[in-house]
C-alpha cells in the first residue's frame, strides 16, 4: 500500500524516542509501545520528530529507530518521518533515507537557527529544494514554541503550490490562521493540529487531523474527539475538547517530554529516561502529573 | 430595562469614536452610525474600547460621549463602556461615572504600563476592588496585543469567582485558553471572542458571543456566523468564519482604527479622521482596503 | 537663569510621588524630599516620569505637583517634567502647563497603546508637533520595558535634527545602539542613561549624563561615578559602577517602585505608598531590600 | 605551547567555513585565510562557531575542518573550537574529539531547542557535565539572537565556580550583565565581547578580549579598540568604536553570514558561497554593503 492509497486525515501520535539505562535506544521498548498504539484506530505515527528528541540522536541512531519503527507499523498506517535539519543538504539526505526506510512522508521543520535570515524566500526555497528531491511526500512543521518562527498563511500557501508539499503540521494554534490557511489552500493540503490543546477548533476551521503528543498517552479520548466531531456532535466534541486540556499542558508546556515519558510510565507503555540536558521530574511533579492522569480518567487513584 | 434584563451574548461591535474638521468628538456623527448600527440585531455597543481611540479621550470627553451614545442606544441593547485606567482609583472612578450615564456594564482593560509588576495578585486585586465599587457589572479586557498582558485561564476563573464580574473580551485569540476559561468558570460567566478571527472557532468551545471591529463594517455577515452557529450549521459557519479573515485583519492588526474608519467612510457611515499620533491611510492602502470590501462583498466595485 | 543656561549633563533623579494616608499626593513629602536631594550635586530632576507614577495621576494632581515642584527645586538645576501621553493634542496640552509651572524641558515618552502602528513616521511626527508647539525644549524617552517600542538609532537621529528636540532618555540599555546615535548626533544633542545599571558604559561611548531611579536612594554613588569618569579615572568607574549594580536592580526591574519608595523609607526620605493595582513589598522583600542596601553600604546593619 | 600558557584576551574573529563550487567545505580557502588573519597581532580564533555555520556541517567536516584549522594556526594563537549541540553526549564526544585535534578551548553553545525546559539546572547540569568530562577548557556561548536564552549573571557566576570553565562569549550584549558577571566571577574567569558592536563598552566594564565577527574583515581595526583601551586613551577608543558600529551591524544583524563572506570576497579573502537555506547577497544588497566598506576605510571607492 502506498503513501497515496491512505488518508492524510485522523490522528497520529508524535512519539517519544526511548532510552535502554546506558542512554542508548531502546529499540525493543519502542517497538513494544508501537504494538500497544497499534490496537486504536490511529492512522499512524511521527517518527523522529520534537517529542522523539531528535535533536539529541545521531544520524545512525535516527535511521535505526525508523528500520525498528516501520517492522512495528503496519503498512496501512502512515509512518511519517522528522527529517528536517537546519541545513537543505542535509535535509534531503535524510529524507532520502528515510524514504529508504520505509517513511511514507517526511515531516519537516523550518530551519530556524540563523531565525533573522529565514525569510519568506529562504524558507520557500528550502521547501522547494527538498521537496524536488524527495521521492516521498513533504509535510511543513510549523512550532514557533521551539523555533520561534511562525510561518503566515500567505507563505504556507505558496508553499502548498509545490505537488509534493502535501500539509502542514501546525502547532503554534494561532486558529485563525489556521482558518486561514484553509481558506487558501485546497482540499489535497492536510492541515493537522499540532497540539491536542486546540485539536476540536482546529477540525471546526477545516484542518482534517492532528499529529498532538497527548495521543501517545490518551489515544483513545483523541480518536474520540476525531469521530465525535464527524459526526457532526460538536457539543460534546467541545466537552471532550475541554476536558482534555489539562492532559495536553501536562505532556506539553508543563512538564514537556519528561512528563509525557513518565506519563506513559505510569500507564504501562515503556517510557523511560529523557536525554540530558532535559531533566527527568522531581517527586513532587510526578504526584502532580500522576494526579492529572486520575483527573483525566487515563489512570485509577491509587 | 435593566441589565440583568439583557442576555450577552451574540455580537456587539466596538465603535470607533468620530472626530470631527478641528479633531473634536463628532456627536452627531456618532448618533447617526448608531442609528444605522440599531437596524442590525447585534446586542449592543461597545464605547470607550480600544477600536474607540480610548487613550486620546479627555476625561471630560469620554463622559459626554457615553451620554451622546445611551441616548442613540434602545434600552434592550447593551451599552458597555470601556472604564479601564491604568489606576485602580481612575477605574473607579470612571466606572461609576459610567453607569449614572447609563452603561449596563464596564469593560476593564488589564493595567498594563507596569507590566512586569501586574501580577495576577495585583490584577485580581484591581480587577476585586473595582467590581466592589461598581454599581454595574465588570467585564474583564484582555488585548495582550496593546497591552502585552495576556490573563492564563486560572487568575480569570479566580476573578469569575467575584459576583460582579460576569466575563471577559479576551482578544488574544488563545483558542486553548479560551476553551480552558470555558471549563473552569460557569454558565453565568460569558466569555466574548474579542476578534473576528476566532469567532466562530471561539463560539465551538463555549464562547457566547463577541465584541470585534469588523462587526462595524460587516454587522450581519458576523450576526450570519453567530446565527448559523447557534443553528447547528457548522460547515456553513466554517465557510463564512474563513471568508471573513481578511475583512477582519483589515480593520485589525494590517489597516488599524485608520483603516476601520476608512471602510465606515467607504460603506456610507461616518468614519472621519483619527487622532494623531495615528496616520490615515495613503492612497495605496485605501485601494487594498476598497478591493478587500470588494471580496468581501461589502461594496460593489467601482 | 533660563534652560539654555544650565548644563544637561550629569546626574538627575526621576523623583517618585509621596502618597499620603489617603492615597492623596504627598505635596509636603514631596518639597521634603527634594530639600534634602538638593543638598547633593545634582543637575535636576524629572517630575511625572514613569518613576513617578505618573500614569496613576490626574490631570490636576499633575499641575499641582509640578507647583509644589518648582518652589522646591532652585533655578539653577533642572526641573524637566513628564508630559507624554498617548495623543499628540494632550501631549501638547500638557507640555504647555508644564512650562507655564516652570519646567525647563519636557520629556516625552513614545506614544505606544497602539504599538503597531507606531511606525517611525509616526513617532517622528509626534515628536515634531509637540517640538514645534512648546515653548520648553524635548527630550525624548524610549523606555521598551514599558512601551515595547525601542526607537532605533536612525529615527532618534532623524528626530535630533528638530532644534527644539534637545536629547534623549534612553531607557532601553542597548550599549550599541546608544553609541550609534552619539555618532549620528551633535554635541547639541543630550544623550542620557536612563538607568543606573549601564551609566558608566554609557558615558565611556559619548553619553552626558543620566536619569537614574537609582540616584534618588545613592546620589552620592552615582555622582561618584560620573566624577570619576570626567577625571578619567576608568578603572575606578568600572569598581563603582559594578558596585551600584545590585542596588540599581533592586529599585527598578527587582522590586519597582514599591522598592524604590521602600528604600526612600529606610533612608529617612518619604517614600510611601504606592497606588494599586501597584502592590507593596511583603515583609521578606523588604528584608532582601535591606540587605542590598547594607551590602551597598547605603545604610547600616541593625 | 598549551592552552594555559597563552593568555585569553585581545581578538579573536569567528571564522566564517568557505565552500566550494558544490558546496562542499574548500579547506585550502580556509587555510589561506587563516594565513592572512595570522599576519595581525590576534590571539586566535574561534572555529565551528555561528558564523562557521556549523549547524550547517557533518560530524566528519566538522573534524575535518579542525585539522586543517590546527595545521595553519601557530601554536601560540588559540583554537577555540564550537563543540555544543543540543544533547549533552554529542556535546562531550565532539568536544573531546576537537581536543585530540589541537583544539586549545571548546566553545559550547547553550543547549535550546527545548528553550522553555532549559532551567538554570539544566543548564549548569549540562556544563559542568560536559567540563567533567572535557580535557581541555570550556568557554559559555550566550548568544539570545540564536538560541532565545539569555543567561543571567547568578548562573554564569554558578558555572564559573567549576575549574575546567573558564570563560564566556557573550554575544547578547546586555552590558550592565557583563558588569555584573565581572562583579561576580574571579579574574581567571575570561569575559570576552561577543560582538564589535559592544567592545569597547565591555572592556571598560571588565571584559578581557572579544569574539566578534567583524575582526574578520577588520582585524586592525578591532585590535586598535582593544590596544587603545589598554594604553587608556578612552576617547579614542569610544571613537573607533563608534565608527566600527556601522561596518559591525553589517556583518551581523543586517546582512548575516552572506553578508560577511562577501564582504571577505571584496577584500580578497575566500568568502565564498553560504549553504541553503542561507540566501546569497542580491547586487543591490552588495552595493550597500560594499559603500559601508568604503566608508570605513576598509576598502577603497572604486
Amino acid at each position: 500500500m502506498s503513501a497515496h492509497e491512505k488518508s492524510l486525515t485522523g490522528v497520529l501520535p508524535p512519539v517519544p524516542t526511548p532510552f535502554g539505562p546506558h542512554g542508548e535506544v531502546h529499540h525493543r521498548a519502542l517497538a513494544d509501545n508501537l504494538q500497544r498504539w497499534n490496537t486504536y484506530r490511529l492512522s499512524g505515527y511521527v517518527l523522529l520528530g520534537s517529542n522523539g528528541e531528535t535533536v539529541y540522536l545521531t544520524h545512525d541512531e535516527k535511521l535505526a529507530l525508523l528500520e525498528t519503527a516501520r517492522k512495528a507499523i503496519p503498512p496501512h498506517k502512515w509512518m511519517i518521518a522528522g527529517t528536517g535539519g537546519e541545513s537543505t543538504r542535509a535535509t534531503i539526505q535524510l529524507t532520502r533515507q528515510a524514504a529508504e526506510r520505509g517513511a511514507d512522508a517526511a515531516l519537516v521543520i523550518t530551519p530556524h537557527f540563523y531565525g533573522g535570515k529565514m525569510t519568506a524566500e529562504a524558507l520557500t526555497g528550502h521547501y522547494f529544494a527538498v521537496a524536488d528531491a524527495s521521492t516521498i511526500p513533504i509535510l511543513i512543521y510549523n512550532v514557533p514554541k521551539f523555533t520561534h518562527i511562525d510561518l503566515d498563511s500567505e507563505t504556507v500557501a505558496r508553499m502548498a503550490e509545490h505537488p509534493n508539499i502535501i500539509g502542514i503540521k501546525d502547532s503554534g494554534g494561532n486558529i485563525s490562521k489556521i482558518a486561514d490557511m484553509v481558506r487558501r489552500t485546497g482540499k489535497e493540503f492536510h492541515i493537522l493540529a499540532g497540539s491536542g490543546g486546540f485539536f476540536f477548533p482546529a477540525l471546526a476551521v477545516g484542518a482534517v487531523g492532528g499529529i498532538m503528543a497527548v495521543a501517545n498517552i490518551a489515544p483513545q479520548q483523541v480518536l474520540d474527539i476525531y469521530h465525535l466531531f464527524t459526526k457532526g456532535l460538536i457539543s460534546e466534541t467541545a466537552e471532550l475538547q475541554r476536558k482534555i486540556i489539562p492532559l495536553n499542558g501536562a505532556v506539553t508546556a508543563r512538564f514537556g517530554i519528561a512528563g509525557l515519558k513518565a506519563a506513559l510510565d505510569m500507564l504501562g507503555y515503556d517510557g523511560g529516561p529523557v536525554r540530558p540536558p532535559l531533566t527527568e521530574l522531581d517527586a513532587r511533579e510526578r504526584e502532580m502529573l500522576r494526579a492529572i492522569l486520575v483527573d483525566a480518567e487515563i489512570i485509577q487513584a491509587k
